[in-house]
């Protein structure tokens, strides 16, 4: 029943988002958590609050801009400005972009665009200092896939910003311990896949990291595309043309010519395993295509969690892995019990149990959807990194080296943005990341003109809007070696007070 | 006397350049080489032979083309112009391009760019089918370099089209047994060097290719610099500014944290070994700075192999590697005697004694040195892969994967080439060419989806140059896990005979 070849029809809860109340002006901006996770009961409430106040904060600009706006013309405005600044956003503003507006009008542009940036400097920190999201130790975590028969678990979503929160809510991995590479589609680069098979296995056989290579394990590449259930005509994926059969197909051909480049490539029987799992970004159910004995995966056969959630209420209450497992192995097709199916089941087991939790989180804290089902990202990351961005629908991502590359996934969010902000007469926040590895020498240098040069590149590619000031950019670099935050190191705001150094 | 701290001062044979006589029509084009290197003596030749047969296929085009020019009013024009290009290049022209110029004039440009990648696709096809340059058996010299400690070795030459030879000429080694990855002012990329590294290991340790992880064999880099002994101040490294010193110590540098990047993102005593060599673009002759017993190695102390031409007649004569290896053994600070120095020594020898043949070949059919001392390449070839370019000053040589990463090399073969050509009216010919792994699926397509965008960038780079007609591309592809020859996929002349596929 729950392994539908159709796709479900049931009815959808749409109640208005419920807002937090708004105590004091959240001047500690970011709480830090202290708690973490300390039951399953717990666990949503906690994720709650990490994303509504997250998102508060990026929301709350252009409230408290207005304000600012409004009175830019009154004596006493830069204290005023600044004071309302620092308590409502945390910060204060440059003086240099208040001192000039009994001459000028403010420019609301430069203001907001520096606003999204320190506004996301501070989150930068908090998450790489405080680790807001650390859930379990990445050994723990390699212990229990390793029991699956997996050594590495490699993610690659869709770009779309309604699938950035994909590994740490929607799956509720540890981020640390799994791979993702978004692009657009889930169009992942099959050759950049093949280097990571490669490096990993190495890595197995010169340094037993993280296990042995004579261990039994596989390496697993999972691709999630996307769907609406609300619109989806017009809410799915734009890279497929908002048809699921059409990003389902080709999400599953990507995992195949990645396999078969494996296996043509390396001998000894080198091979993967693969998973195809489908995203409602509506209401964060997922579609699991369960492979078959032979690893074949069925675009029209899934494992639909929202039937499950409204049908099986002892998984959902009770969390109750057992109870799912029980479930798996009694879907059709399922007669070997080969060592490795029972792991790959174990795996899945664990990844509906966690969606379970996360459909009953969008049920408890959206109303069992969404409010935003379509795009509401507050700014564009481009680049490589972005490990902090584990929210929905707060980035734009383009993960790319080079804007040659990345220019188609690129236009697509320029066209969001000009949708989101442009049109209104605000620019778009672009946040340029490079990680590099600091134990290469060099690295961090070349990060740095890697950022330029993308800067550079994006700057020509939309000159016309870069001309009229409607692109901003930030730019950070990360030594991905390290536990340390991103640091800042160019910024298109002219700033006179340094602020953001 | 010869490991000299200064530039050795030597009287330089200016001759001028002994062109062969020209016979018939070379109508055959590159002849059919059947004998291969029959003894060292005749190694020279053969090689003089091919260098020049297939110059002259290329130096011929404007000759040609003058003399269609002249007489593109006559009554016959179209037969008397094939005849011609038949006769004397050995392929006729599209007739489209000569159809109308009773009109308006002959467009010279077009056929030039189309003459020029003609004789590309012959001389390619060639290089790929009968395998004029294929010295030894790529097994029998992994049996020579793991005798002396190396499994692998990976040349980073500058990309200037005058050190395009080095590895099948100024060296004489097997080009299919070394990695060869050239960069302007020889400044590799280390992250790609890292990758190969990686990848390596993975071999010996999985696959026990090209020998076992167990064997004591080491990684061996090597960086060419190059310097001009004739007009050192015009001539050298433009990217180092023509400056030897510079040159020499940022490749150097380059060296070391490549080594330094192995060592400390991989434990287990991951290490490889380095060696830094200077060309002299004029005379071919190299300098080898010796590494020490640590692997150090010093920008002003070096092997002169045009010293010890000079003056060892033993060493030349004999082709004697005996006396080369008793006088590097010699040396002042050669006191350890590891099996890992020796090794080392015993690749030197080699390279040595290779590039005293390469210096008597620079003496016999040029005159001691280069009569194009300067740039005087034939095309652009951007992107990945043109294994086949193993001549000297044929080829500006771009290796990148996006135009925006390689752009500094590019701009600075568009202004060698608007010297060359543009500035007498003719375009610039450019071989845009990306090498793919037939073995993975959907490989080629991504190489010819990326030829099609590393054309687009290259025309929006340099659009006023484009837009004159001064750019034109052919675009090729090529598996290089087979042994086939390259594709076209493409090309900017039009031509209406199809006689390009």
């Amino acid at each position: 029943m729950f392994n539908s070849r159709q796709k479900s029809k049931r009815p959808l809860q749409r109640q208005p988002l419920a807002r937090p109340t708004r105590t004091r002006a959240d001047s500690s901006r970011l709480a830090n958590y202290s708690a973490r996770y300390p039951d399953a009961t717990n666990e949503n409430q906690y994720l709650y609050e990490y994303e509504r106040k997250t998102k508060d904060c990026f929301d709350k600009i252009e409230n408290v801009l207005r304000e600012i706006s409004a009175i830019q013309h009154e004596s006493d405005f830069i204290n005023s400005a600044q004071s309302l600044a620092k308590s409502q956003l945390g910060f204060v503003l440059p003086e240099n972009l208040l001192n000039d507006c009994w001459i000028k009008s403010l420019d609301i542009g430069q203001l907001y665009a520096w606003c999204v940036f320190e506004t996301f400097r501070y989150f930068s920190s908090e998450f790489f200092i405080q680790q807001p999201l650390v859930r379990e130790s990445e050994t723990e975590f390699q212990n229990f896939i390793q029991s699956c028969g997996f050594h590495t678990i490699d993610v690659s979503p869709c770009a779309d910003g309604r699938l950035a929160h994909v590994i740490s809510y929607v799956l509720r991995l540890p981020y640390k311990a799994v791979r993702r590479k978004s692009y657009a589609g889930a169009m992942f680069d099959v050759e950049d896949s093949l280097q990571k098979w490669v490096k990993t296995e190495m890595l197995r056989h010169r340094e037993g990291k993280p296990n042995l290579a004579s261990d039994n394990t596989r390496y697993l590449k999972i691709a999630v595309y996307h769907f609406s259930s609300i619109k989806p005509e017009h809410e799915g994926c734009a890279a497929h043309g908002s048809n699921v059969q059409i990003a389902a197909a080709a999400a599953k051909e990507k995992l195949l010519n990645f396999r078969q480049g494996v296996e043509n490539s390396f001998c000894c029987g080198a091979s993967i395993d693969l998973l195809l799992i489908g995203l409602d970004t509506d209401t964060d159910s997922i579609r699991i295509h369960m492979p078959d004995a032979e690893g074949n995966m069925d675009i029209d056969s899934y494992v639909d969690t929202m039937a499950l959630y409204q049908h099986a209420s002892s998984m959902r209450q009770n969390a109750d892995e057992k109870a799912i497992l029980d479930y798996l192995e009694k879907l059709p097709g399922v007669e070997s019990d080969t060592a490795s199916q029972n792991g790959m089941r174990k795996l899945i087991t664990r990844l509906i149990h966690g969606n379970l939790q996360q459909v009953e989180y969008v049920k408890r804290y959206h109303g069992g959807n969404y409010q935003d089902i379509g795009h509401q990202e507050r700014f564009i990351g481009m680049g490589i990194g972005f490990e902090e961005i584990q929210l929905r629908n707060l980035t734009y991502f383009s993960y790319l080296k080079t804007v040659e590359e990345g220019a188609k996934d690129l236009d697509v969010g320029i066209k969001i943005f000009t949708g989101l902000n442009i049109k209104r007469g605000l620019p778009v926040p672009v946040i340029i990341r490079y990680d590099y590895h600091g134990l290469v020498p060099g690295a961090r240098a070349r990060a740095e003109s890697r950022c330029h040069q993308l800067e550079a590149a994006l700057r020509q590619r939309y000159s016309d809007l870069a001309d009229q000031g409607y692109i901003h950019t930030l730019l950070m670099v990360r030594d991905c070696n390290s536990d340390t935050k991103a640091e800042v190191i160019g910024c298109s705001v002219s700033t006179s007070n340094e602020a953001l150094h």
